[in-house]
């Protein structure tokens, strides 16, 4: 049996590990977990799952289902969120959790010695120097969530790094991959939100669209996989059929596909180095599918990618920079306080107004992530 | 320093493998080495690659190269081969002789304790359950040279075979993949000659029009990877991008690509679990290559493909009268002694006409595959 401690239960990594738990429930069990506001749902997980540690974004809300659930334990907040993560019992931490509240458990577990499966971005894009010297000191596995490096990861087993030439991201290209930058400039919040191939949350889904989601991947399979920005291609692949691909020194290059389905590369993590079987996914069928398709990745017209490049590129605090302008920037989209190409103008600006620190440290990382919040948001 | 026995060296695979000791002259050398009836080309290997055994097919030849090359050792004939195959400097046999008399230096390797890395086709489709038997005693590593089972096997590295599904072999369709079979009366040698995708000999370039070679693979696979043919699919992929492909329980899919070059497969062989540079191998740009196509296979319109399935399924002998009845009419095709669809006709007459013998001894497969060559030219 592994126990997981799970951050982000409710959002839609967090609730497709659930599925997997539930799937297999000989061979997971769900030691602790996290929650935001989502008390409902909360109720409804620990009902089924019996976590035996809970953590709430608010205190009301922990002391509230305490009186419902007496044998657990609840806790509340950042500081609770660490504590899941480095929940005894636990040996796995997926850490689901949207935002750079997401960096301090990871570093936590890792510190615990806890395998780390990782989904949450702010992680590596933020503090990636700092994530994978703890993660070589304290010899924990860090697994990867994402579809992309998880297909990497997978494609990498029974390899030697140093044979990698190349690492290639495939790219569906979102909800807007067809139309021009003049096309984008009415894009309305419910267009950007219709993703053609995955279902997620609202804030991958535009990340999709504007192609920062392709670049806070560069980021992180730059510090996951070690491998230089100039060897990591994105290759546009509307399909998402495969997931990426890593080029050797010998011209092989080998692939992970399959439909696209977060539950494979969640479980994957879960069971790593072994697979077990998903009798409820649907199965590739090639000769069904007909084609595949790709296409160069154009730059100009996915300006948000080749921020991220330079931000990666430049290193220091401008990944932090590059991820919380972006946040920011697409809330305020979201609510429909800019439009689509404004999330763009809104991240160059700040990525060009701020003096990077070179080797931030964690405080710096932080003090930074809040200061570009409130200077995107003084922008708006 | 790794030291090559190299049957087969002036073919296709043959002269790839050499290609390969040459771009890596501090890793690989030529030990030991066979030729057939080329005497001008194995000059050249001779003067070029300095092996210190060499093997003709004819005594002739080899006495007047002797009387060239004085300080190399020289033999002839099949005892000649196996003698190439377990010479005592060579850690490996690259078996890329055609035709069944591949098998027993195959099996002398194996009990000598080579590695094998397997281009002959007939060492598996006639005897998978002798070699295969002898592999295990031995433990001899068994790497495939052919582009799709070096696809699996790559695809398989840092995997457990418990969690195979299935394995999908890739087929271009080979020079008539686009006609029907109407269309196919009146093709002439000629035709057939002109594969869309691999330069390869003839006899391989036919079994590919006729699908006879994804057959023959299909069998190999079988007994290399040790999964039933229930679990073997075949699927149309014209471009000959993604060599073949693993799925996994879980569902996910494992592939290896590349432009095709049989350089990449034979290579990995010498250099397994390791990679090596290959700079001179064109690089896969899928962007450029732009789509990939896939279609279901059609057993009626490929009827080799079927008779494959039938007598590997049913085992015993049939593999073997099935390969030995393709070999000759094939060589009656490019003769011009019989049509492109009769080798159909005189394959299924042959497999119809043949009493399986169940668990075969080599001495029993041998006997089937002279009988059949006999009966098959009996009826051209």
């Amino acid at each position: 049996m592994k126990y997981i401690s799970l951050l982000g239960s409710t959002g839609s990594i967090g609730t497709q590990t659930l599925d997997i738990i539930k799937e297999h429930p000989t061979e997971f069990s769900l030691a602790a977990m996290s929650v935001g506001r989502n008390v409902n749902l909360a109720r409804q997980i620990i009902a089924e799952f019996h976590p035996e540690l809970v953590c709430m974004l608010e205190k009301d809300d922990a002391e509230s289902l305490k009186l419902e659930f007496p044998k657990i334990s609840f806790t509340y907040g950042p500081e609770g969120l660490s504590e899941v993560a480095v929940y005894k019992k636990s040996t796995i931490l997926v850490n689901a959790v949207m935002g750079s509240v997401g960096l301090e458990p990871t570093l936590h577990a890792i510190e615990a010695g806890k395998t780390i499966a990782l989904a949450n971005k702010e992680t590596l894009v933020t503090a990636g120097h700092i994530v994978m010297e703890a993660v070589r000191r304290n010899q924990v596995p860090l697994l990867p969530v994402d579809s992309e490096h998880s297909a990497i990861f997978q494609a990498l087993q029974g390899e030697y790094e140093k044979n990698i030439d190349k690492l290639i991201l495939t790219a569906s290209g979102g909800s807007f991959r067809d139309r021009t930058r003049n096309e984008l400039e009415n894009v309305t919040v419910q267009d950007a939100l219709n993703h053609p191939n995955w279902s997620m949350g609202a804030k991958i889904t535009i990340d999709s669209a504007t192609m920062m989601n392709k670049g806070l991947e560069v980021i992180e399979a730059h510090w996951m996989f070690g491998v230089p920005y100039e060897n990591i291609d994105v290759v546009l692949h509307k399909e998402s059929i495969i997931h990426s691909m890593i080029e050797f020194h010998d011209s092989s290059v080998m692939a992970q596909l399959g439909t696209p389905d977060m539950r494979v590369p969640i479980q994957y993590a879960l069971t790593f180095p072994n697979r077990l079987p998903l009798k409820t996914a649907q199965r590739l069928n090639l000769a069904k599918v007909g084609q595949l398709h790709f296409a160069e990745m154009d730059m100009e017209r996915f300006r948000c990618l080749k921020f991220a490049y330079e931000a990666g590129m430049a290193g220091g605090t401008l990944p932090t920079v590059l991820n919380a302008a972006n946040e920011i920037a697409v809330e305020a989209f979201l609510k429909g306080k800019i439009t689509f190409l404004q999330i763009e103008d809104l991240i160059e600006n700040t990525l060009t107004n701020h003096q990077s620190i070179m080797e931030p440290s964690l405080a710096e990382i932080k003090a930074v992530d809040v200061d570009t919040r409130k200077y995107v948001n003084s922008l708006l």
